[in-house]
């Protein structure tokens, strides 16, 4: 059981690629065959596996959950934090706080076009507490 | 591989939080170092990691999902259990129906505000097998 | 840790059940106690555990998913691939692309209507490949 604590920030709102990170602690482990976990420790960014081919797949991604999240705004009465901290809980809710990735040959198993993705929701990007587990 | 059995009622339909059953099995596998899985039985209940600090995002985030389950009702067709049924099954779809959360020194590696949740999308609320498993 | 590609053509768009091919490969691995994992190498499909009693549930979801992922339809930029591309992208982002069951007594502890489905956003269904690891 290898692991490791990631602080990551993301420059944006919205969709940040972190393949290489993860990678990096996966060849770190050494390990050959097994399965890699991450879990982030909040509840206003999540984690999401998506296309990372084309820059306007994550564009609309990051739209859909805006207009999604927030179409039910006038609603909400947890607004102490600001406009987009309730968004941000729903949209944690609504994708991943952690993801698990088979490892193969030392290397994450993912398909072609998968990318990992930070999904920072806070307009403010806080640096974020990632913790990475690689076991097998 | 330390697995146990939960049964949970919870007291109503929504989010009731489950993080202090779920730290008692990890302190019973006497794991120092792993992982925490947690598997709901069942497709009209989920888990969810979510703020536990205000109640207020815990009511925005109910009502948030009850409006987006209910927004086509008067589509469904799968309807003879009554009209909390087939938004059950789409609650269920939207969020997880299971969890993994890393064990660093025998404790949950939870971030400061994040709490377990049973997601009871019911009305009457049945009692709901969890299956949890701790592993390293 | 037993591991195995599985190549898997859904019949059409929507929810397709693969219990039966995920629990045989439990089986092969002869594990007696512990987790079977599922990854599915893709985005524009994904993996979902939901009732697997009355179609009409499964109907329901997938027209639910279907309208909910086109409702911003006229609003997409990334449309290259065809009209279904980015709601596929968009389906698989509100689902999973990968799940985690616990195995029991060498056999998947799955609840009594649970289900494992692939969930096949493309309307062409294309090959596609799953990787299930089992280990404990």
């Amino acid at each position: 059981m290898h692991q490791r604590q990631l602080v990551i920030k993301a420059p944006r709102q919205g969709l940040f690629e972190i393949t290489h990170q993860i990678a990096e602690v996966v060849q770190q482990s050494q390990l050959a065959r097994g399965m890699c976990h991450i879990f982030v420790q909040h509840t206003s960014a999540s984690l999401l596996i998506q296309e990372n081919a084309d820059p306007s797949a994550r564009a609309d991604l990051e739209a859909f959950f805006e207009r999604l999240a927030t179409s039910q705004a006038h609603l909400f009465t947890h607004t102490d934090e600001g406009p987009d901290d309730m968004p941000s809980h729903i949209k944690s809710a609504l994708t991943q706080c952690s993801l698990t990735i088979p490892v193969v040959d030392e290397q994450l198993a993912l398909g072609t076009w998968q990318g990992i993705y930070l999904f920072e929701h806070r307009l403010q990007t806080p640096p974020r507490r990632l913790f990475v587990s690689v076991f097998g």
